[in-house]
């Protein structure tokens, strides 16, 4: 299945944006609106409401058939049976999560220049998330990458490259031309008042 | 071997507490004053910093022979080859870190009171720790646990019981008659001078 999943429209979650309404809701209004990959990301949260919230999760995402990727916690992945981890270059190292969670999982790294990107490569990960690609206010950690810098990235790994960090309608355009697999998106889709609309003109902005 | 387990005098360390001294150093000394089980315990700290502690911990703990558990994260303590995970209630249930752990390793489970030392130990806890035995100005969420309680649970379960929560050189002689397997201690050793003869007293007060 890691294989062939489609890296398109890539949601990452964070209940802190929905003003009130349901997680559940909102990923599976973004499914309807052309989310191809969903990622749930919690942070400051006890271990078993993450879990509970991911297993509510993955009943939405299978019944969509859309992978469901747990951000860092690879226990909880593995607990709930989810599509795999992303980790980030404060997380556990690609090699070691490879190590717990099978050759089977999906393993989805960011990284934020060349080095990491191939670093992540080579310990096995098996696409990228490259940003923040634009100013971002949901990550602030995040540097920004040039286009240039994911062109690069792109043109040098062979494994999928998605691009993250406050890409939103008004800027998707920007990176039609950079050759990645799919864009990753938060407040463009979650802060919407219209989640399924949102997603499916963003979808539509990235592959027209 | 977690058949075999001593749980005396159980050591769970908390960083804060040090004053700048190192981790390792503490639990070493901590080892070498007989404390028979540590857990690493840490909240608010990156995944991989977790892992990098885990992993020097580990080597002193397995040096020694003691075994190791990690607080909360079960990804972190499979990654290091730990040989357990402790859980609170707000963690990730037994039954649940039973799939992921294997047979093999050791689950401790904290509980306040009958009902979830009965419960726990139904999910295939080894050992539960019992708390806050005594006031404890190291877990804010925990409430007092009376002697009488400890009693009830102690012969109620057929598992080992470790009581924890404000356990020092004070108070440990009240614990002697209740029949539990061990003290679980954390700034009754961590915040003393000299760790080593803090872990030597404690155990021969728990032990007299």
């Amino acid at each position: 299945m890691k294989n062939s999943v489609d890296y398109t429209l890539y949601l990452v979650t964070d209940r802190g944006l929905l003003q009130g309404r349901s997680l559940e809701k909102a990923v599976e209004e973004a499914i309807l609106g052309g989310v191809t990959l969903v990622q749930l990301r919690e942070k400051d949260i006890d271990t078993r409401d993450f879990y509970n919230i991911a297993l509510k999760i993955k009943a939405i995402t299978s019944k969509y058939n859309v992978p469901l990727i747990i951000n860092d916690r690879v226990d909880i992945a593995l607990a709930v049976d989810a599509d795999g981890v992303h980790i980030g270059q404060s997380d556990m190292e690609a090699k070691i999560v490879r190590k717990l969670i099978g050759e089977e999982k999906i393993i989805g790294v960011s990284a934020r220049n060349l080095d990491e990107a191939m670093e992540a490569e080579k310990q096995g990960a098996d696409y990228l998330g490259v940003g923040a690609i634009f100013g971002t206010t949901t990550k602030k950690d995040a540097k920004n990458v040039s286009i240039e810098e994911l062109k690069r990235i792109k043109s040098t790994v062979s494994i999928p490259v998605v691009a993250i960090g406050g890409i939103s309608k008004e800027n998707v355009s920007l990176l039609k031309d950079t050759g990645i697999e799919g864009i990753s998106v938060i407040s463009a889709i979650l802060a919407e008042e219209n989640i399924k609309e949102a997603s499916k003109n963003l979808k539509h902005l990235f592959l027209k």
